[in-house]
């Protein structure tokens, strides 16, 4: 096993995955820009290494600084977490080159499913459903205009290097479609340097549903069910559920049957997420797979037992899955609803600052909070607003539901401003309650009715 | 359902019973003494009412205050946790008395588990091995002096009441039982106004193997299997497990069949355990009943999934049990670790005060801990010194060694001195590691050899 990694990552998945190692006893160093010298992922692990500057750009996307941190300190490999370098294939590859093992599928692997129009051929070539739209890039505002009325408006124009909500535009008309194309082609090539266009059919309102995939490097893939991320603000998924209560068992093997088909496609390798919009007829669609850890996989652990971080580790280390797809079991449910530091009432502003008083709902049954915040920590006003993923699981979906609600009562971030409150009111909600949501519920049905207490 | 309960305790398991009754959706009142104005279970609960002094004699244990505390706020239900007046049977009879529901077995099976030469006799009755010993109570110093040297010294000379460790004398030979019977004897009459007296044989050293039993209102009486509490220090349970490494499948059924007769001898309603002694030959000898939830739950719960506290409240309620012995099913393998505010250098002296800064190793996957602090809280110099209890789960015994060394290393508690190193010395010993200890082991093997880091 390996006895040293680098976490190339910072927050609450820095924390998890330091937590994932000790558990295997490995060694950890961590990297930590000058924002973060007081940040408990410094703190646990057993070297710190500081690699630059607060913004992102300089330090936790800093490959030279982060390579040399690896070298420097003789980690034999690097766990990236999620966002930052965890999908950048150029990170991957060089990692490669310096002998250190990149936790996570090979570089290869990122690009292919990087590139989104060579992501939905290699889909369709192994069966897999995909979005109706296009073969290959768009040619020509011609091609896409003779497409789009084909598919019928309204459609989505999306680039191939596409990320991060860049070159994608929503078009209404054929009137609008020129317009947008240009401007998203523009876009895409400032962006990443690549103005590939492609069209989607839009799948809306639909169910968000991913599918969590393990892979080995000798060829094992097993799927361990899937998640419901329907719920979610400006494409930002705000609580994630496990099993989803629209799929049944006979859907469930459906789908991790393609799931795996899909990841033994690309040759996956590690652990990744194949995400499908489930339409209102119950045809699923493939839309992207992310080739990293996911937020949201705790809910996937409560309900297989399986610590998805640890098999990472242990596959990217070269020891196989240790486990079958008849060996997966699913009991219960879990449900998952991020907490973030931003002001529900102010347009959900991002909300910085120090918190006086830190008291999380740890403890009980079923319960678990994954969080890289203490009392008189100070969040930084560089990164991601996400401060904590409360996570559940009961004996059924109500049960859960009870617990969250029960945690969400009990948290308490003095001097701070969350999303607490707004995420009690959404589960309290009669759709979510109902489990009848789709990915249009919140912003269309919920955010309009929805009034902050104060 | 109830729709309130008081929680006639404080500390952990105070607020874990709420926990709870959050998730059943009942209203709780929490009762606290004037030294816990401050105590996190009087600010989770929905109403707090103090009941009196620091003294547990004026509040905790004054019957008066609580019931009218009960009475005033309506509350339906009493749980009394553990300790203070969990195993008072007079107070479980006033409660029934004043129509509320005491959330445990009946006042008169308390009575007769709490009178051990009742207990014993019962025992036997239902064919359970109980330690040889005496049939009822020695009438005088020259039945015990005949008995002893047919059993054999050294004997235990007990008080039908017992409890607390007062009545009890260790007795070496036959010069030294006379003055040692009068001496007990005289402290049980002291003590529990009830001078009977009982002699066991010694079984040590043993395992301290325990079942746990969930019985209904109906005659349905299951059991969660058993849990290793042989980690002691004077009397004291330090780590508990489940299961223990010394139990087959077969005695797991078997312990377990004897268990669930035990507790339809007396009618058992409610959640209870009976604690064995485990020879070194692999006899089994009942020990004691304790008819009250006990300190190390959660491991059960943690390798069943049953929340048992929820089933507490059910039971009581009046509804079946919902689930028969077949469908309880044991996965992995779960530790507890209790956390005390004490100084190990010291002789284990309390160590209350002020917690400066708090950090508990919540987050992850598999790990629970049950605490009533945060940071700022001040523990009071007045009650039992356990502070937390951290409890892990994993798919080994191996992993939850490991996740307890990870989440012990998390532990802060600044300005207040605790058991954490001794804790994490006493998984990383190697007869620990290899699940090899006794009753003796703790006592006579790894205190004398451990040396505190400073």
């Amino acid at each position: 096993m390996f006895s040293k990694i680098l976490i190339a990552n910072r927050g609450e998945i820095a924390v998890r995955i330091i937590r994932a190692c000790r558990e295997l006893g490995i060694r950890t160093v961590a990297v930590y820009s000058e924002a973060d010298r007081d940040a408990l992922h410094a703190e646990l692990a057993d070297e710190a290494i500081c690699i630059g500057p607060a913004k992102a750009v300089d330090s936790y996307l800093n490959v030279k600084q982060i390579l040399s941190a690896a070298i420097l300190t003789k980690a034999e490999a690097i766990h990236p977490g999620f966002g930052f370098l965890s999908e950048n294939s150029q990170f991957a590859e060089m990692c490669e080159e310096c002998n250190i093992t990149f936790i996570g599928p090979k570089s290869k692997t990122i690009d292919e499913m990087g590139n989104k129009i060579h992501a939905r051929q290699l889909m369709m070539d192994a069966d897999v459903p995909v979005i109706p739209g296009s073969h290959g890039s768009l040619s020509s505002v011609e091609e896409a205009m003779t497409l789009a009325e084909e598919i019928g408006f309204p459609v989505m124009l999306k680039a191939a290097a596409g990320g991060g909500g860049k070159g994608i535009r929503k078009v209404m008309s054929a009137e609008e479609l020129p317009k947008h194309f240009d401007s998203a082609q523009q876009e895409a090539k400032a962006a990443f340097g690549n103005d590939e266009m492609y069209m989607e059919k839009i799948v809306y309102p639909a169910r968000h549903i991913e599918v969590q995939i393990l892979a080995d490097n000798f060829g094992n893939v097993i799927h361990l069910g899937e998640r419901d991320c329907s719920l979610q603000r400006n494409n930002q998924k705000v609580l994630e559920e496990s099993p989803s209560v629209v799929i049944t068992a006979k859907e469930r093997a459906h789908l991790g049957e393609i799931g795996v088909r899909a990841a033994k496609a690309v040759n996956y390798q590690n652990a990744g997420t194949i995400e499908f919009l489930r339409d209102e007829e119950g045809n699923f669609y493939f839309m992207e797979m992310n080739t990293r850890i996911q937020v949201e996989h705790p809910v996937t652990e409560m309900v297989t037992g399986i610590d998805i971080v640890k098999k990472q580790i242990e596959v990217a280390n070269g020891e196989p899955l240790g486990i079958t797809q008849e060996e997966v079991t699913f009991s219960g449910h879990a449900i998952e609803c991020r907490i973030n530091a931003e002001n529900p009432a102010f347009n959900f502003a991002p909300s910085p600052g120090k918190i006086k008083n830190l008291l999380l709902p740890a403890g009980g049954m079923g319960l678990r909070v994954d969080s890289a915040m203490y009392s008189g920590y100070a969040i930084p006003p560089f990164y991601d607003s996400m401060i904590a993923k409360v996570i559940v699981h009961g004996n059924s979906r109500f049960e859960a539901l009870m617990k969250m609600q029960r945690a969400l009562t009990e948290f308490v971030t003095d001097g701070v401003v969350t999303n607490v409150e707004f995420q009690m009111d959404l589960i309290s909600h009669p759709n979510v309650i109902a489990g009848d949501y789709t990915t249009a519920f919140l912003q269309e049905d919920f955010l309009p009715n929805w009034k902050p207490e104060e």
